[in-house]
């Protein structure tokens, strides 16, 4: 399970663009973590939404992947996120659950944390779908 | 308006990153364009989610800015996002426009559109909610 | 395509509670009307917000199932609503749209007015996700 | 706080329509119960997604409303659902909770439950944003 979601990540380039690392993969379950790189702020120098909707995003389609069977992968079909409180602090921590994994739907939630030293603050949380896709081979 | 605008999008380093630029604004519409870069990809080669939402989003509140006093800034409290298409072709454009501009808060949608040729393809569709907040100078 | 939807639409008994009523329907595109009874307010008197839901959904679901192959029915999946402005008027109109209509998820949209004289109201719009169920005969 | 939270809740002649009860207050947490009555069902003869929806809403409201001072009413403002399994059983329990009470907007979420015997199945999800409202006297 852990290799094929790491092989996944690895692909996504716009996770090695945001400096996102795959930090916990359990069972329906998966954390994210990235810093607030310069080089996604948004106009006050705080994280942009779409960094902390990107990893949100990420951590709960990962933890749906975790669910499925070898030969699928797994696509957003909706999503809605709830911004909290700035994206500031050391660094964020996204992590994404299932809720109810259906054969062609799954259900799920994710949480984002902006950590600052030893304190978290939840900065974000999303509700949303992911559809299984089967790969081709 | 035009000035306002684009000073705050020029400060948004993650529009830099994801290679976005304003394409036009008008009172309570705003175009935003992005390639896809290789930079912006998720696991299959098309553009990340966070690609789609976040030039969206943008598109979305810069739509809002534009009906608000000039000691405003706004910032993204809600945004829901149903991803309808890959994201593929030879770049992205996403409208933001506004459905109601409240003082507290502004209710706005955007649609992402892929361009190949001279053909668009939604490939998304986003609702939300934008908070003005006022400048401290 | 009309009996057909008149029939399911008959069936829901919630809808004959709130005294809603198939006003029109065309290809992808529903409209619902419903009075605001006594029986269906909050508690400052406006229509309640699960009046509003509910026919603005129902519009939604049955602009999807006019595309839809006649041994279907349509669940409503996920649901998002802005409420925009306060239920009240001489009645609501819902209107519902479909945006993608896919094999596996039908993408939709819908408004809801209230009308006071000739006069209308966006009070709430919707953006959602419908799933297609084979009929069991 | 109870007796603000009954009085309004009585006030909401919709719950009333739909049999819904409120079975417990405490802050931040607030639990609404109802049957699944022959007047609230969809068109297979489950709970309707309205009912689902209506209850899940005005938990989640009333849980923001127990954070509030006692000149203020709460709205939602925005709504979104995930719809997991069909309406069924001897009655349905909403759970809503507060996830962050700010001055202009509270962040909530609910869980609606359908209860069969003494077993709970989840039915829905909601994450939403409620705004507080100052009383006119």
């Amino acid at each position: 399970m852990h290799s094929r979601i790491r092989t996944s990540f690895d692909r996504q380039s716009m996770m090695k663009t945001l400096g996102a690392e795959l930090a916990d993969i359990t069972h329906g379950h998966v954390v994210i973590t990235a810093p607030i790189l310069p080089t996604s702020t948004q106009q006050q120098g705080f994280g942009h939404a779409g960094l902390t909707f990107s990893i949100g995003d990420s951590a709960a389609g990962y933890s749906a992947l975790t669910t499925m069977p070898d030969d699928q992968e797994v696509l957003t079909t909706e999503m809605k996120i709830n911004l909290i409180a700035p994206a500031q602090g050391d660094y964020l921590r996204a992590t994404g659950k299932v809720i109810k994994a259906g054969k062609r739907l799954v259900i799920v939630t994710a949480e984002v944390e902006a950590i600052l030293g030893d304190h978290a603050t939840t900065i974000a949380i999303l509700q949303g779908t992911m559809v299984p896709v089967t790969l081709r081979s």
